[in-house]
């Protein structure tokens, strides 16, 4: 099987064990699951849980119960979508061509379907099966990191330098700061996870994580060009809200060729 | 000791173990830790991880092991009275007599500061010590058990119909169903999580699970009526908000002295 073809393999288990794993929309009280499930299912690549998925197929991990620790990480990053869409931070309408969670549901079921979906995400990690294949201290490190990597060392701190840069020019540093926090935080734990899980010794760790880093960057440079370039019709949310609320992007700052040229080489 | 000089001294000892295991207010990015440490050390009672010791203790744990647990079950609490204060939820301008978090920082920062609190707390159980009294099956128990209290059969659920009921006359079964989960859960937890980390057999788990389930009515209903007999100034919030919000509560649906009476029989 090709890249692509896997990938959609991945993606679609993830999309069945998400189904099948999330409260159902008639489970009382049905607003919040209607909330998280139409989140959820908004139409997400699934690449976090995918990069788990493979980082643990490298390693010859079972697939099988390491599911809920891939789908953990969907949830974790649907829940920054849900909060970060919200009037207070991007105030943002439109995702993926769908009204987002406040717009749908109202301002204070995004906020509780955000901090639902957090907890949902450590809850599934704590169901995984224990025995020989995946031990309770291995199952705990992955916790600890999954709970280091979103926390204000990592997604938060990238969404909190964001926020207070917004309305100012920012340096190539800060620019940095933000997208490894923001966005490579989660993508690199993603990877550490479905490593940790398939049982990997230290050094594969390492080197599974150089590698993440980079996909991270790539990630988010072709994010922040598409905001410029893509129409809202390819993007499915408004095109240049990054430029209307001032933000610092990798663009903005070195050009939409030369961060193109940053993206091939990542 | 007496009752209440035991309640001082643990106060004070999970205060000193907050200090030490909050970033501190220098930390890069400075304004998401000064939001936490406002919120945390805004003069709460701490009865959530005192219950946590208090079971533990009852139960021959070893405190200083399970304190970061107990730490733990404060910065959930701080998370949701965060996200509670928020404009789009109740639109509190102060608590305990001082400013919300989003009035002080911000209402972005007053919902990333949630968000952090939350896997904050994770963070802080997996950080626990593993060895002889307490295994990693343990940990991931009392984790599994949080991250269910505090989810869409727990917090969560109670505070969604708490919301959805705010405009409307509620009956008494969603009274309770709202006070069980949006405070009872929280408060249950707290107790259960210092049984299972004092490694308690499931016999005891269940005693003192009846015995929080009084101790979590007895705490909803003496608020709601400090919420319509007390001052400004006792509270250390605007009085009769929930009134305001036209929510229902225990003096509302039954009367001031007949709620009294209730919370005595809890």
């Amino acid at each position: 099987m090709d890249f692509i073809s896997e990938f959609k393999e991945k993606t679609a288990r993830v999309n069945r064990a998400l189904e099948m794993l999330l409260p159902k929309a008639e489970v009382y009280p049905e607003v919040i699951h209607q909330a998280i499930r139409y989140s959820v299912f908004a139409g997400g690549k699934r690449i976090r849980p995918v990069l788990t998925l493979a980082a643990a197929e490298l390693l010859k991990g079972d697939l099988d119960l390491i599911m809920p620790a891939a789908c953990a990480l969907e949830l974790i990053h649907t829940y920054t979508l849900v909060h970060d869409d919200l009037p207070a931070m991007d105030n943002d309408d439109l995702r993926r061509g769908m009204p987002t969670c406040h717009i749908k549901f109202g301002e204070d079921m995004a906020i509780l379907a955000g901090d639902a979906l957090q907890s949902m995400a450590f809850e599934l990690l704590t169901k995984i099966e224990i025995g020989e294949n995946i031990s309770a201290e291995q199952l705990l490190l992955a916790i600890r990191e999954l709970a280091q990597a979103i926390g204000t060392k990592g997604v938060i701190g990238g969404q909190v330098v964001d926020t207070i840069s917004a309305a100012n020019i920012i340096d190539k540093k800060t620019l940095e700061y933000i997208h490894q926090n923001k966005t490579g935080a989660l993508i690199g734990v993603a990877v550490r996870i479905g490593a940790i899980l398939a049982c990997a010794g230290r050094e594969n760790i390492e080197r599974l994580d150089g590698y993440s880093k980079h996909l991270g960057m790539v990630f988010q440079i072709t994010d922040d060009i598409l905001d410029v370039t893509a129409s809202e019709k390819v993007l499915g949310k408004p095109s240049g809200s990054d430029i209307r609320n001032n933000k610092g992007t990798f663009p903005s700052l070195y050009g939409i060729d030369e961060a193109g040229k940053m993206a091939a080489e990542e």
